[in-house]
């Protein structure tokens, strides 16, 4: 809660500010312009935005912002960090030097793996680390009924209301089937009621929906997607009401291609805009370290033609509208949170100082926010269960008679569809279906590595596309049981114990021997190490995956990999149940003739 | 909570919808655009808009949209209801023909007059009509302390924090003294420390504030104002964050030529309009009759140059995000209420159908709703309780002796001022200063008509501008205490003992005789009688006023005069205490030599 005393002082001139940015150029996302202004601050608040000239010093610092920009801080509205790899304390180190100061985490792949407790260990981590940790209650966990996978965690509606007490608690997230809704799942409806009765924002994902379904998605009460495909989807969504939030980034299928497009209609019909915001959900500490964050996501969309201003409003007040926490967020204006960039330019985004609360987080290129290494409670480590020790039997697929050659269906990605399903033939010796490196068709195994029950699902794929070796990864959407490709089954059983071994991660090995690994101990999805060095080690592991194991060239297999087991996302998943057909919802056979 | 299994049913056309609205031209305030499609409604709800010509037949009925538009049904963000002198069953039946589909209500005049049960009354009377009536939670009763001016109802903190349990809560009203805020009182910042925790918008005004005082305003809490007067003030508050609630119409400090000029700047400077919102604020019957409601703001901001898709998003979408409802309300779009509107031209706001909940209210010039008379409860009434008959002698300013002169402070409007005091010489009597009907000076009383101490402040005023005879008017913000002018004080009493008589309203007296007279009954503010009847009651009102009483030909002044209390509004108020000076908020001695 605000001082409101002390604000109202500052700004009527009867105590000093702590701080005044001075004779700054002002980006105002709420009247769409820039104008010379003085900001002050009282404790971590603005309390006054005065003409230039006007706000007097700081009692404890004086900003000379002459020749400079100040913008709010980006939020970004939908974030996994999990998916980085690091820890909060890290992925704020990488963050916030490019002017993301608020982001909204759904922790659901720590809920998936380690329940209630293991999101809040997240967040207790978060706790002491700058940046504004905002938590997305997960919509689902499990994602998935038992039959169609293996998870851990679980948290009921009920829970679901409890995590809505959590300080950090900001809306429901909404990074489920959205086939739950059009098929009217009672647990959801439940769990959208709670978070209408409680005043929050309810997030959904309407992959390709369009027309009825789109409709009835929306009926039913998500407000906003991440996952649209096309401009088309976009204006529909945006005539629906759906806040389009947009996770530009190159090799998603949504690209800066996309977004010309969309921002020349914009322009021609004067459409309105502020249901755009920008994210970027997941994202790999290597990228993080050189693409940027949301501070590349607004390049792109400046560079793809929409006003400089309006591009800054996505990532700043749109979000916060969208979330309902514009009265607190989003702006530099009186009373608002003060979360302020220093920019020397606008459109090339070129952040020089972060303020977070009134305290300046990043400046002349020096972070300030604590360096040292987070650790999390041992509990939340050790949690790749498998029953017992994994061979190279346990990856064949069932044994099939009398033949030589056998149908199978490859499950892999083509560009610009997302996943995709084939037929292929593959050999057959002594009753076992054979990969083959040469066509670069893999045998594919998901293990069930919760302790539960040992299963597993085999099947094939191109999607690593290995001619040699085998890679074993425990980041696999929602339940991260272990996934493990292979050009031959005898270094699948290598890389899925030596995967138990690190305590989860990435191995690759090739001709009996580790090539490469990558450990990520906390619930197999999370490194305490530090970003660059994570990012070095998925450098190697990269390198390792082309240059050894013959990998494709375009390395976003590493990254579709991770979510190949979802059937949220057409038309297939692949759990430790096998081969998930998205429109039965039910296991089929890999193997079809 | 909407029926989230049915809403999605008849979006998948698994279910017929009840009514479709088929081929229409939707005005999308969303995307900005006006595009054709079919809507279709399920139970009070939008189950989709879908392509024109996709969305079949309703099961109940099908409105054929061929060259009509559909608009969201307008949404009042700031009214009092009492103002109107209508029941709510009234209000209902003149403002939703005109396209008003939900008003937010500060019945706060209620409030001053009847405590919590009166505003309880109104609500309970609110709904049996169609017309959603939500509820701004009174900021302050009673608005001013008891040593400025004697009132009757009250709410605490605690009672403020039960209030926000009434379904009908929406916001908190900010129709308080400024100065409360920029002294940082204490009961007021828990107030808003009550809304903020609940996650409710907090309400202000901030007549003129400007540079350090209008940041501190808003630094306190407050996001929106409805009392600008120029378009400098509307550029600042947009800047600041503070949604401008422009309550536009003639006579009013703020009129058509500042929002040309408004629409001129925003259209040059490509400012974002979402801060915009229309109101009616406090609206007579003859006016609602005449002039219209929000359908006409509309039309003035159209003809002021605004876009027209844009205006209408300042009636609709926009009032929604400011009361943090857009997810219910503000939009044609699937899951939002079925509140909309068919025209059959934009400009001219022509309504010709609204539709509430699903249900057609309006259509071929009939109006659906309830029309038989609504009765208040007998406690609502009787409330003018004087402690002893009024007499000329109670209307006289304090003996001056051994003079003929008296110099006296006149207060009255100027206009494009609003209130000011001047002084004046008047001759003095047997020690009594007399009004001056010549002159059009008059004598003003105000006296405690809530039975708690009989006292009655005496003064001069030039608003009603009587050249003979007395009015009294029980319509006296915020306390309700009775106005009396008088071009003497004969005819002052007669009209003071009259209106106990009737329970409140207008009395206009000449030569000893009533010569006009509208009785409002219910705590002395509104009549349970038709529209029309109250309109043409207050037309004979005006007449006898000017022809009879010689009151100003700008009828106006009948309207200034219920203001004329309020020390909220510069420079000074005038109650059962006298003349307050805004500025001290202290009572001043009328007669200054």
């Amino acid at each position: 809660m605000r001082d409101r005393g002390e604000l109202v002082d500052v700004a009527m001139g009867r105590q000093e500010p702590d701080v005044v940015i001075k004779d700054v150029n002002l980006v105002n996302v709420l009247s769409r312009e820039i104008h010379p202004a003085d900001i002050l601050i009282a404790g971590d608040r603005i309390a006054a935005v005065l003409p230039a000239g006007e706000g007097g010093e700081g009692r404890e610092s004086t900003i000379d912002g002459r020749e400079k920009f100040a913008a709010p801080g980006f939020i970004d509205p939908h974030v996994h960090i999990e998916s980085s790899m690091l820890t909060v304390r890290e992925y704020s180190r990488m963050v916030i030097p490019r002017g993301t100061t608020m982001i909204a985490a759904d922790p659901h792949e720590m809920g998936n793996v380690l329940g209630i407790p293991g999101m809040r260990a997240l967040f207790d981590e978060a706790a002491s680390s700058p940046l504004r940790t905002h938590f997305r209650v997960p919509g689902r966990i499990p994602a998935m009924p038992e039959w169609i996978e293996t998870s851990n965690g679980s948290v009921s509606v009920d829970e679901t209301g409890e995590l809505f007490n959590w300080p950090e608690a900001v809306c429901l997230a909404g990074d489920i089937n959205p086939r739950l809704i059009l098929e009217k799942d009672d647990e959801q409806f439940q769990k959208f009621d709670l978070a209408e009765r409680l005043g929050r924002m309810i997030s959904g994902q309407s992959p390709g929906l369009r027309g009825r379904e789109l409709a009835a998605f929306l009926a039913a009460g998500p407000e906003d997607s991440h996952v649209a495909r096309t401009v088309e989807e976009i204006i529909e969504n945006t005539r629906l009401g759906m806040a389009s939030v947009l996770a530009l980034r190159p090799g998603r299928v949504l690209d800066s291609s996309h977004l010309a497009e969309l921002a020349r209609i914009v322009k021609e019909q004067g459409l309105d805009t502020r249901q755009f915001q920008l994210c970027t959900d997941d994202i790999h500490a290597h990228d993080l370290l050189h693409e940027g964050h949301i501070d590349h996501r607004l390049r792109t969309a400046i560079e793809a033609g929409f006003g400089v201003v309006e591009a800054y409003q996505f990532a700043t007040i749109n979000v916060a509208q969208g979330l309902r926490i514009a009265h607190d967020y989003g702006s530099i204006s009186p009373g608002r949170v003060a979360d302020i960039l220093l920019l020397s330019d606008l459109e090339s985004v070129s952040v020089e100082t972060t303020i977070i609360g009134g305290k300046v987080i990043y400046a002349d290129s020096q972070y300030e926010g604590p360096t040292e290494q987070a650790v999390y409670p041992d509990w939340t480590k050790s949690t790749i269960k498998y029953q017992k020790p994994l061979k190279a039997e346990d990856f064949h697929s069932h044994p099939i008679n009398n033949t030589d050659m056998a149908k199978v269906l490859v499950v892999g990605h083509a560009k610009g569809k997302g996943k995709v399903a084939r037929e292929e033939e593959l050999s057959v010796q002594d009753g076992v279906v054979q990969p083959d490196g040469d066509r670069r068709i893999n045998a594919l195994a998901m293990v069930e590595r919760h302790g539960k029950n040992g299963g597993i699902g085999v099947g094939f794929s191109d999607t690593a596309g290995l001619t040699h070796g085998a890679l074993a990864c425990s980041v696999n959407h929602d339940a991260h049981n272990i996934a493990i490709f292979g050009a031959n089954h005898e270094d699948m059983a290598i890389a899925a114990n030596r995967m138990q071994e690190i305590g989860g991660g990435y191995v690759l090995v090739r001709d009996g021997k580790v090539a490469a690994e990558l450990a990520l101990p906390v619930a197999g999805l999370m490194s305490e190490n530090k970003a660059e060095d994570v990012a070095q080690a998925m450098q190697s592991i990269r390198e390792v995956y082309r240059a050894e194991l013959g990998g494709h060239a375009d390395d976003m297999a590493l990254i579709y990999m991770n979510f190949l087991a979802l059937p949220n996302i057409p038309a297939f998943g692949f759990t430790d149940k096998g081969l998930i057909a998205s429109d039965k919802m039910q296991p089929v056979d890999s193997v079809i003739g």
